[in-house]
Parts: structure tokens; C-alpha cells; sequence
């Protein structure tokens, strides 16, 4: 991994200027203030004040979000950690026994999931890109036991196969009502996400120790990796139950436009690469026509795209007016760097999309994780390479 | 029409806020402090540091901006005044002979154009609503001569058909590197945009004088108006010459989502009602597959939509950065008042669209127009009901 270190040690850098290359050779990005020491309040649609404020700082591109049943927090760092935070405060040391990951700039380690027997068992789960020969990575699922601060008995569950580069690394993990695990993989490579003998851009479900469950939709089927869930998925990283309805909603991220909400059906083929909404990077559509008979059709779109990660159905009751709502996160809109968010959509009883609203865009933090914590409040991950923070946000009463 | 007045007078209304109607009863919209002083400075991706300043303020429901050869500026007010921006300063008597306008929250005296050869004959064109028989209103299309201040030789060249209530009255008008005259009717009535009998939901093509262009795409074919140049348009807020290629462009929002850009092409349908990508207001999808063989399909959608509003491609020298950006208007984001801005899209030599970026969000003003002044500088107008402003757009250097 590249560390860029340091940033803040200088003057001129209290204001970093965010930017990409491009062939006018203009820089891309609006300049981006160090995120300040809180808390903030913002003003929101619906249920208007909002105080948002860190809970934990300078952590290191942090990935996702787990409650522990004694309200203690797991976050994992993409490098490798898993951290804690016990009481609110952040233990200074890592969780021993994390698997060994390769990051170059995407993947590494990634989500995290508690078994819903966890008080019995202890077990949590993790995606992470495992390191193999050449040094390329294969997206990966690990569990092992959490006990007095160690995650111990760790082993792999799921390991899929590695190409060159670090596309397409990511992975969720999430458990169904059924107790099944859910894990989403990376399909940005080529045509793998239509390909039903490969495990990638795919969502795959497996038992709790890794086992195929009877009923997974192509489990007989010949030339069918018996794990596939769902197929066509470019990158996901939202998945989630739905508390609600017991469904499986998942996102994924389109290349330029057309990221998209799901709701999984079992052996569903959700398009990628044959349709999508989007456009490749060059500009070009992938294709005219971005439904198509025996494709599934997105729940929900967004052109521009705003880089999605992480997601929350709002089920609590300190934010009266968000109950039922959709909390998507944001990396960054329409291309432009500096413009992430926290995007929360209303859904009608029919599940027909209502209304979006963009919150936190004064930030211009990337939001890489959303969750609602036990009590009702949110919590947010800020993508940040040396001060990612756990973000809280609250009502204002 | 209804006047909402002196929101300033109280200390209550220092802050006003936005709320619509919805079934739930929580009011909607972020608190919108009424638009300060200014002038304000903001950070954008490519042309950084920009200053927009206020040069027009107390007008109400501004609509449209047309530049003289002298450089004073012909600003449109919504309830029937055409008002005049002379070396910097607002004219406060409006300029005489404006069409009688019906206006009911929608529609008035809306677009202006000025002929290409103004200096010469004088020629002003103007969209409005007509009020017809019922208190119905009709969009129609008038042209007269501006001498001395005052608008002279008045007549209709255009009168479309009335329905009942406010839907669809909105008209642009633009004219063509032909030299001949487009405007656009509002379709939001019914199937009308399909009728090929009615001049709603259509681009329209005339020559300066109303007369018919011998080349309009249905001049002689049965059962269509001849005016037709493109039909199956929703609500055009959008329509211009571009200045490098020649082409005429649209764009048009949809319903909850499905705002669009479209290059015209003569006999054109742009599929109003039969597709769009967005949805009706009840949460339902307009229909499963938003293209369809036969039926255009847009350059760019908005996801959700941005109430767009205003258009303009930037040619000047003033910001390098944004030759050849496109620039459009937005009212509002996603259904959520409070939350208008510019928005800026880039496109490639193959006119693919590679990023959008949203400009002046932290005024939450409701930008119904963008037009590039001669000197290259940016002038945008604010929807406010009796503080609406005409913006400049600086490059700070």
C-alpha cells in the first residue's frame, strides 16, 4: 500500500485540492477543508435539524460498520484492521487474528458481520482481498471467533479468483433472514459478471460455515457454480437485509452513470455488462437500451452517479420523520471529487421511489459506510486515507 | 394572481421555510434564508474560484434573459413586465406594449428572444400564456418592435390550444442558425404531445414573420400541423441554438425523474408520454423500458430529476475551463425544495457525456435561467415571487 502521509504537517496543506487526471490537463475538484473538529448541524428536509458529530478519528480508509450486541462498534480499515470501540472510545490497538490482505488503492479489508447467534458463537465475518501468487488479490470471505479482544479460529469460507489490477476487489457480506450469508463480489472485469462458473459480480449464498444451502437457485444446474445468488453485478457495495420485508436490497456502482438499487431475486441476472445505464469512461453508453427481456430492471438509478457505499433502511424512532427511508452513502458525484454525501430516499408503500435528498454535502467528506446504530442514531464512515472518522448523527431536539 | 408579500417584514420570516404538501404532513424543505448581499465567492471543480454577484434584485418570478446588441439585457418577469437592465442599473418602469398575460403559478410572460438582425428592425419575440375564454390560458408566441422603450407593432405569430388548469403553459423561444424561429409548447396535458393536431408538447419551426418554412418536416402531410418540427415533449425549460455546431437543443424535465437533454432532429419524437425514465407523481414508473425503436432517446437523463430550467454552452474566454461546457438551470433536486443550483456538464469531442458538476448549491436558490453574456461572463436568474435576482458569474483571478 502507498501511504500518502503527512498531509496536514504543512501550511499550504490545511486546503487540499482534490484531483484527478484528465487530457485538458485541468484539475479536477473543488478544495476540500480537512474535515473540522465538529459537531455540525445541518438543516434537512424532512426532519430538519441534524447534529453531526466524530466519535472516532484517524482512521485509515474505514470500510464498514458491525454493532456488537453490548453496543461496542467494529469498524474495519481497508489496510487490514479490525478496530474497536468500546464505550465510545476508540481502542488504540487493532483486534488480533485478522486475515492478511493485499491493497493496492481498492480492496483489502473490507466488510464486516456478526452472526445473529453472535452472544453464543462469537462469530464475525469478513470480506477482504486475499493475497495470491503474482501478487494479485482474490475477493474472500473469512470468520473466525471474537473472544476478549482476538478474533481467533479464523479460516476462509468463500475464495474467489484473482485477476490483474484492483478492479473489482470489493465485497459485502450480510446476513438473510433465512440466517444464510450473503456476500457480494467485485464484477468489473471483463464479462466474469455474466459468466455462471466464475465466482465474481456475482451475489453468493452460502450456509453459516460455508456449506451450500438446499435451495440456492442453481445448485443442480450444470456449468453453474452452486454459491451464485444472483449474477451480473458490476461492484456492489451496499447489501443489506431489509428489516422490514426480509428481502435482500443491494447497490452496485455503474461506470460513468447508472448506479443502481436491486432488490435480489433468487437467480436473478441483473445485466452487467450486457446493460446498464451508465456510460463507459470514454463516454461511450454501454448500450443503447439499458433494460432488456430477461434481465432484471433496477428498483433505482441515478445519472449522474454518485460512487454509492453503504446502506441503511432507518428504523428507529429518533428521527421520526426517516422512518422507513433509504440511507445510501455517497463517494462522490457526477465524476466531480469533493462531492460526496449522504443520500436519503422515500419510498411509497408500493416501494415507488418518492424523493431524494443529498444531505451532508458541506462536508465534502466521501461516505463510505451507512448504519443505523441500536439506539436509533446513524453512523457514518468517511473514506479518508490518515483521519477517516466514524461519523454520529443525531437529532436536534 | 396570488402575492405573497413582506416575508421580510417580521423577524420571524428571516429564515423562510419551503414546505409542500405530502401525505404524511411532515413538512418538506430545507430552511432558505432569503438571498443575501452577495457578492459571494464559491470553489468549482475546474474553473475554481468564481464570484457571483447580485446586479438585479425585487424582481418577480424572472423568467428569461436576452442580451442587446448594446449590452443592456431584456429580463422577462412572469407576471407580464419586460423589463430593461441599462448600463448595470434596472429601469423601474417596465417596458410598454407587453402582451396581457394569464398567469396562475405557471405560465406568464416567459421566454424573449431578439432577432438576429435587432439592430436593424428592432424585433423582439416573446412566449406567454394567453388568457382565453374561461380563464383558461393559451402559450403563444408574439413579436414586436422595441424603439424608445417601448414595444410597438404587437401581434400574435403563434396561439396554441388552451386546456383547463396550469399544466404545460411554459414556451421557449430560440432562433436557428436557418434564421427561422423555434419555440416550444409544454406537454403536460394528456396524450396532446403524441396528437399530431395539437401545437402542445412540440418543438415548433417558423420563419421570422410566421410564415412556414418549405422544408418543416410535416408541411404536407395529412393530419399534421405544419409548424411541427419535433414532437412528444413533456415541459421544454430548455431550448437554444448551439453556437459551434449549429444544432438546436432541448432539454425538458420529466415528471419525479426523467429530466432530459436531446439534440433535435427534424420530425423527431421524443416519446412523451409513451416513454420517459422517470416516474408519474404517485411513485408509478411512466413504463418499464424508457427507449423504445422509433422514438428518440435522450443525450443525457437526469436521475432523479433537477427541475431543469435555462441552457446556455459557454464560448468566452473568461473561464478557460469551461469552453464548450453546457450549462442548464435547476429549480430543484429530487422533489426537495431548497436545493436549485447550476449545473455544468462536460462532454467529449463526441458530444458523450463524461461528468456533471452542481455550482452555487449553497445559495438554494431556484435557477430558472442561464445565459452567456456577451463579454463571456455567466447571468443566471432566481425564481423568487418578489425578491428574484439577475446573478453575474465572475472568474475570480
Amino acid at each position: 500500500m502507498k501511504i500518502i502521509c503527512c498531509i496536514r504537517a504543512t501550511a499550504l496543506s490545511l486546503v487540499s485540492l482534490l484531483t484527478v487526471s484528465q487530457a485538458s490537463g485541468q484539475s479536477i475538484g473543488v478544495p476540500v477543508p480537512p474535515l473540522g473538529e465538529g459537531p455540525w448541524v445541518f438543516d434537512t428536509a424532512e426532519q430538519h435539524k441534524v447534529r453531526v458529530s466524530a466519535i472516532a478519528r484517524g482512521l485509515s480508509h474505514p470500510w464498514a460498520i458491525a454493532f456488537l450486541p453490548n453496543n461496542n462498534i467494529l469498524v474495519t480499515e481497508r489496510p487490514g484492521r479490525l478496530r474497536l470501540i468500546q464505550d465510545g472510545v476508540l481502542d488504540p490497538r487493532p483486534i488480533s487474528g485478522t486475515p492478511n490482505v493485499r491493497t493496492d488503492g481498492n480492496g483489502g479489508l473490507m466488510d464486516v458481520a456478526i452472526h445473529p447467534d453472535f452472544l453464543e458463537n462469537g462469530l464475525v465475518y469478513l470480506t477482504y482481498t486475499k493475497p495470491v501468487e503474482n501478487g494479485w488479490g482474490a475477493p474472500a470471505l473469512a470468520f473466525g471467533r471474537l473472544i476478549d479482544g482476538a478474533l481467533i479460529d479464523v479460516r476462509d469460507l468463500v475464495v474467489t479468483e484473482a485477476y490483474e489490477g484492483n478492479s473489482g476487489l470489493n465485497g459485502r457480506v450480510a446476513f438473510g433472514s433465512d440466517g444464510n450469508v450473503y456476500m457480494s463480489t467485485g464484477g468489473r472485469v471483463g464479462e466474469v459478471a455474466q459468466d455462471p462458473m466464475s465466482l465474481r459480480g456475482k451475489v453468493l449464498r452460502i450456509e453459516d460455515d460455508g456449506s451450500m444451502p438446499a435451495d440456492n437457485p442453481f445448485l443442480n444446474r450444470l456449468n453453474y457454480r452452486p454459491e451464485i445468488y444472483t449474477l451480473g453485478h458490476r461492484n456492489t457495495l451496499g447489501l443489506m437485509l431489509h428489516p422490514e420485508t426480509g428481502e435482500i436490497w443491494q447497490h452496485e456502482n455503474g461506470p460513468n452513470g447508472g448506479d443502481e438499487i436491486n432488490i435480489l431475486l433468487p437467480g436473478g441476472n441483473y445485466g452487467w455488462p450486457i446493460v446498464s445505464f451508465g456510460r463507459f469512461y470514454s463516454g461511450e453508453r454501454v448500450n443503447d437500451n439499458p433494460t432488456r427481456e430477461g434481465l432484471e430492471s433496477p428498483l433505482l438509478v441515478w445519472l449522474p452517479a454518485i460512487a454509492a457505499s453503504g446502506f441503511a433502511v432507518y428504523t428507529g424512532d429518533k428521527f421520526p420523520a426517516w422512518k422507513g427511508n433509504v440511507f445510501v452513502g455517497s463517494l462522490r458525484m457526477g465524476g466531480i471529487p469533493g462531492t460526496g454525501h449522504l443520500q436519503r430516499i422515500v419510498f411509497n408503500e408500493r416501494t415507488e421511489e418518492m424523493r431524494r435528498e443529498l444531505i451532508l454535502t458541506e462536508l465534502k467528506q466521501r461516505i463510505r459506510e451507512v448504519r443505523e446504530g441500536p439506539e436509533g442514531f446513524l453512523y457514518l464512515l468517511t473514506d479518508e486515507e490518515s483521519d477517516g472518522a466514524l461519523l454520529k448523527i443525531e437529532p436536534v431536539l
